[in-house]
């Protein structure tokens, strides 16, 4: 039952109503996290929506309305007055991701604009802005408008969240985080979505990562998220695209976050590992397809191969380092990121193949050498990390090394090296099924494979 | 998984377990509940972990675990050097339900010692508390001392709920109130049962209502929550009986504070209304029978009706009034209790038979009146209420009366009596099915009829 028009709404029936299964208004979501944000109603009235939400779901409709008005809570970023579309890319987040790095150059250079806002790694994976912070004098606080004049000048620029855009989902997660209600794929799309949108993007391509370093372990759960993004995107006029894409290993060969940058360099100059380069591809194809430079997901690709190919690519991160006050020498030269002081192979104590690397593991190893962080709180030591000698399906002797650790402190080396022989599996035959690397492709018209 | 021996419980892991649908350790429930009730866990995460336990439930070993742990928040009584058996009885709440006045003294009369703390009335149901506060002088604030030597004097007393007993349950219960997790049988259960387990009784007989003006409107529900209490109960090593009972309609036929304290002295003279009467018999028998001074429920009857005829009930109640600084003139002279200004009669607009009496509105009509409050903080006014002429199955005559107000503002009274007329459902023939004043009693042994 509704409360009749003009009676203020109260948020104890707000919480009774999702309690019971019932499905709220734009106007009680509006006046339960409107009031939230502006201190009117208590914390824990919020957190008992969260958990009475997480337990007992959301519409379409209510998702969308929670999204909007959490985007809305704070500034929009209008770039409507930029010619070019606004296009961005957003990964929920796994070990070796770094693609948002070449992304950001890549699409610029064939012409799209890209105003990517990022976030810190947290757990065992890493963040954007952690590894562009690798970058000697890298800033990635900006205000919005010298966000806008790199925007401008170059066509994409990378920065973190500001206070001022949707503060309800900072204050939301802050308190998810201690009250048990992250792991709800309502929330999780009100959250990233409302984020994403603040860009004042016209598309969005999602690369929703499934396997053992994901969020979502299984791919049921990945797709369901997608999906839900997807709707809720395209509910708010929005082009979209999902990918679900591997992550039951770490993605490229290295992981940390100024090794990181070096892959990144690798694959801008045409080069680097097949599988980060080939994810690196498909998802700038999207982004051309979702942003009206191509007509398919095949031209897109050739586009991006050609914009690799010609240097443009590197090129325009190079731009961009130098814009956001980076040392933009480290292109050409990577030995000026931060280097650990110390290195060691970890060793395999037996022959046969890599039958799977436990992804949050391998991850968790960089986050022990002080490459991730455990608490928001914590800094990260941007030189450590370990660079993979085999992945899943490569054949190992005993004795061969299966990756080189960079690292700082010989009591966490020894506690990492543990962490990542533990996460080798080695078996006497290769996996009979090799994991694709995009499992499906999730857009309005439905799913492609 | 439970986390190894000696790693302090988080809270987080607490409420998340419980989110999934796992059962909770009793070190987990300590963890929680003794961590909140001493400050160190925050509001927010006691709330998301009341809504995931309202949401997901709790077993039986969870509830006994929950409920000790609030018990032993706070102060136990100790009684044990009191040779006679102590005894209570304890209702879920409803419309005119005045049976603990007459109990007490009953069941002291008979030899046991009845060391009850009651509530105050909220919502549509009066409290013990109001009605006793309505004699003028009685005091229910004493310290344990004073509580101690007027049972040791007398075998009963009535006094609330202190600040030493079960804080933990009145922290949490706050905490529900503005939640919406009030709802929850586990809840209910472990709340009632600290608080009367703190009380150092042997037995308790449990009085849940079921019907319009019940919290638990449904039989079901009802059922659940006794088997619950009494399972509870008998965990803790307590003699347990629960009867589900009718508050399909008020009880008896005065409702109101001091309106109600004339029923009661009606009643211990062996007068009053036949439900209200019968009700009162039958509660006492169990506590006779629980506290082992009957080997049944028809022995229990037959002693109670017995202590009633000799006035010793009625001259216990007396003594009790006396020692708790009450006027005990009023035993003789109810007309020295608080009197209205003014009285009113609600009459039937037509003939017929009373088929029903929304008994929450007719409650709510004593709310309006000034006899209850809406928030804990509102006083209440002894003297208004209203006195049944018509109850349901009774014939009824056009313009006859079908109840009269006793109320003190004109306004008030016009707004309780349309209450009160819409509460009234008058027919061209009686009910078919008459409800039972009893509808089941539910001991260890299973249910009886």
């Amino acid at each position: 039952m509704s409360a009749p028009e003009g009676t203020p709404i109260r948020a104890i029936d707000v919480i009774r109503k999702k309690r019971d299964g019932g499905e709220l208004t734009r106007a009680e979501i509006e006046a339960l996290v409107g009031g939230y944000t502006a201190g009117a109603i208590p914390d824990y009235q919020a957190s008992a929506w969260l958990m009475a939400t997480l337990l007992k779901g959301m519409t379409r409709a209510e998702t969308a309305a929670l999204t909007d008005t959490m985007l809305h809570s704070g500034e929009v970023l209008d770039f409507s007055d930029l010619h070019s579309r606004k296009v961005d890319k957003h990964s929920t987040g796994g070990v070796g991701d770094k693609t948002s790095l070449v992304l950001a150059p890549l699409a610029a250079a064939g012409g799209l604009t890209v105003p990517m806002i990022s976030g810190r790694g947290l757990g065992h994976t890493g963040g954007t802005l952690d590894k562009l912070e690798a970058i000697p004098g890298f800033n990635v606080n900006l205000p919005v408008a010298e966000f806008r004049r790199i925007l401008e000048t170059c066509g994409c620029a990378m920065i973190g969240q500001t206070a001022e855009i949707a503060p309800a989902d900072r204050k939301l997660y802050a308190l998810r985080d201690v009250t048990g209600t992250v792991e709800s794929p309502f929330l999780i799309c009100a959250s990233i979505m409302s984020k994403k949108l603040a860009e004042g993007i016209d598309a969005l391509v999602l690369d929703v990562k499934t396997g053992s370093g994901a969020f979502m372990k299984n791919e049921k759960d990945a797709a369901y998220l997608a999906e839900l993004m997807v709707e809720t995107g395209e509910r708010m006029g929005k082009k979209m695209a999902a990918l679900i894409t591997d992550m039951d290993q770490p993605l490229g060969c290295f992981v940390g976050n100024a090794l990181e940058v070096v892959e990144v360099l690798d694959v801008l100059r045409g080069e680097g590992p097949e599988d980060l380069r080939d994810l690196c591809l498909e998802l700038a194809a999207w982004m051309f397809l979702l942003g009206g430079s191509v007509s398919s997901v095949e031209e897109g690709k050739k586009l991006s191969e050609k914009l690799i190919r010609s240097g443009e690519a590197l090129e325009k991160f190079r731009k961009m380092v130098a814009l956001q006050g980076g040392d933009a020498r480290v292109v050409d030269d990577p030995k000026l990121l931060p280097q650990a002081k110390q290195k060691m192979d970890v060793v395999s104590a037996k022959a046969g193949y890599v039958t799977a690397i436990q992804c949050e593991r391998a991850g968790t190893a960089c986050v022990i050498l002080g490459g991730g962080r455990e608490r928001k709180e914590d800094s990260v030591d941007p030189a450590v990390g370990f660079v993979l000698h085999k992945k899943v399906g490569d054949s190992v002797s005993s004795g061969e090394s299966l990756c080189t650790l960079h690292y700082n402190s010989e009591a966490l080396g020894a506690r990492a090296k543990a962490m990542l022989l533990e996460s080798f599996e080695i078996g006497s035959a290769p996996p009979k099924h090799k994991r694709p690397l995009v499992h499906r492709v999730i857009t309005k018209s439905g799913e492609k494979s």
